[in-house]
């Protein structure tokens, strides 16, 4: 949290851990700008706005008018609710009836009313011991658990809509990735290693700090290798094992724990359940992670769009012109092994590793 | 499509493939009810309930006027949208413009207006040559693939929320899953196996005849193995590793293509990204594919929800009580390898295969 406010210069006063509650004091005017911020931490479940105040009644009270008074605009409707942890003279429904009392005596001529099953507004007081919170928005956070929680990954993004969207998710449940770009050019340009280098800077933006350089495998002459050398129909499912290998290679050297692509059932001809069965038997060092297995185009789609990465993979670039019109959907395992013996995957992983080079993400863009 | 209604004794008069739409021809009486059906079978993105008349503009007015008639309640607002295919006298923008004067013309009274923005009511009059289909209604359907588009795998179904999900994903992307139970008494009871088999069950009715059986494996006497032979701290992560075997044995007999886990990043200890890492090893011939990485407990049981497992799985149970209180977290995989040396896991495989047997999940509840 304290990374992710510093990058975008706002520096809270204080950052509290409580129970099941973590506290970020700030002045008022910074309020909604941090709460903004902070909903992009994984493990945060809701960011609360709150106006602290004791909790002692008169002054729950008036904090909450003065939320109201912000907040309620002529004939809506209102719910206060209240948590409450600690000894008090009073209690929670005390709270609840008391605060909604004096904010309908207090804004007569708005015409307000409580309704406390559909509310336009909910005010919430939070008390805590001696302290409490009054506040009347909470702002979704992204769940999952804060980054760092969990092992390292290492993730093959290709600068489509998928792989960004499967690093995301990982991240999310708490595992910081490395990101590796298999370069294909020339079956590809350098537009495409654009787009997978954008979508890392973009996946920065939810890293605290986790995500600071990309893997960049010139992988070309590799393919060259297998366009000549196997059956056309197995070119994407032999990149996709070489690619494999590379990955664990960079794994081991990073060490992380496994590798996340943004594979899904089906989506592509590569990724059919025959496939996936094909190509996962070429990783044998580490796990293959797909967290995108069980989703449609569309729903990935819209994780990408909110998280940012959308609008980067669907630039212009040359797709690979290596991928063959009729790629195989049900690849025999024992069929692809065959046409691996004529190729040195050994020395191809090597040679694709000694030419990799890592770029700074925190660069500027230019400097790509 | 056809087996799923036969299964709820809806019978259409016909069943048509035309580009991009089904035609499930039936009564007026039974449409909703069949529609509802439909939203069941993956690979439907929407089920429009629709009348059917020709294309003859007329027609189509007619038809129009009497959805708009039970349909357009007082003084709501609608909107008129045209899909055409094919060659008429007309255009699709005549059409809109002609049928929304016809209601307005004919429902005065009701004192409607249109809006093409937010609309209450959306009436469409989808045209293809000589046929037209005039609807109001779409239901969403789950989208996926058709159920037996992928190749075969087997499910890791533990009675528990997640499993059951994992398993609803892999077949929403096409493919049919086999559900195995590992039986884990007397560290389980009859009620854990009863939640498994009922979740299948459950599982059924998304499966267009996909699934019809269930593999219970007893396993009770290799958990006490472990307990004897293995540290506490590793007795889930052995159990797991144990588990894929068995499931890759099965796997091998049902000719599927991979293995499907409820797993997802950090849900349990033995879940972390470590974890993962020294249980996937176990797995030699098989992917491990885990649709849920990414997903949060409220997301996972969202789904649950909505495909009627949830309610299964959190019914009362006996825990597994092999589980350890201290359970590793962050386990080297060469510790758990050699804690495994104390065990003939090949021989445990066998003598859990041998007293595997399948349940027909036709049968009645009564016979489990």
């Amino acid at each position: 949290m304290k990374y992710t406010l510093r990058m975008q210069n706002l520096r809270p006063s204080a950052v509290v851990r409580a129970r099941g509650r973590i506290y970020v004091r700030a002045p008022g005017s910074k309020a909604q700008e941090i709460a903004k911020a902070l909903t992009k931490v994984f493990g945060i479940s809701s960011v609360s706005p709150a106006n602290q105040t004791t909790s002692d009644l008169n002054d729950v009270y008036q904090t909450a008018l003065e939320i109201a008074k912000n907040i309620l605009p002529q004939e809506s409707t209102f719910a206060v609710r209240c948590h409450r942890v600690g000894i008090h003279p009073y209690n929670s429904q005390d709270v609840c009836r008391n605060v909604g009392e004096k904010i309908l005596e207090n804004f007569k001529i708005r015409r307000l009313r409580v309704n406390l099953t559909h509310p336009d507004v909910t005010i919430t007081a939070e008390i805590r011991d001696k302290e409490a919170y009054v506040y009347a928005e909470s702002l979704p956070g992204q769940g999952g658990f804060p980054l760092g929680t969990q092992a390292k990954t290492v993730c093959l993004l290709s600068g489509g809509i998928d792989s960004p969207v499967a690093c995301w998710l990982t991240m999310k449940r708490g595992s910081p990735t490395v990101p590796i770009y298999v370069d294909n050019t020339p079956y590809t340009d350098e537009r495409t290693t654009l787009r997978a280098v954008e979508t890392a800077k973009k996946l920065q933006d939810w890293s605290a700090g986790h995500m600071n350089k990309i893997y960049i495998v010139p992988n070309g002459e590799n393919i060259r290798t297998i366009q000549e050398k196997a059956p056309a129909r197995f070119a994407c499912l032999l990149c996709k094992r070489l690619m494999y290998q590379i990955a664990e290679r960079i794994a081991e050297t990073e060490k992380a724990f496994g590798i996340v692509t943004g594979e899904a059932i089906g989506e592509q001809a590569s990724q059919t359940m025959h496939n996936l069965y094909a190509i996962d038997e070429a990783a044998t060092l580490f796990p293959i992670h797909r967290p995108l297995l069980g989703f449609d185009k569309l729903e990935t789609e819209a994780i990408a769009k909110k998280i940012g990465t959308f609008e980067i993979s669907i630039r212009k670039a040359k797709g690979c012109s290596a991928a063959p019109s009729m790629p195989a959907t049900q690849a025999r395992l024992s069929a692809v092994k065959a046409a691996e013996t004529n190729l040195d995957m050994t020395a191809m992983v090597e040679s694709a590793l000694l030419k990799t080079h890592t770029l700074n993400l925190s660069k500027q863009e230019d400097d790509v």
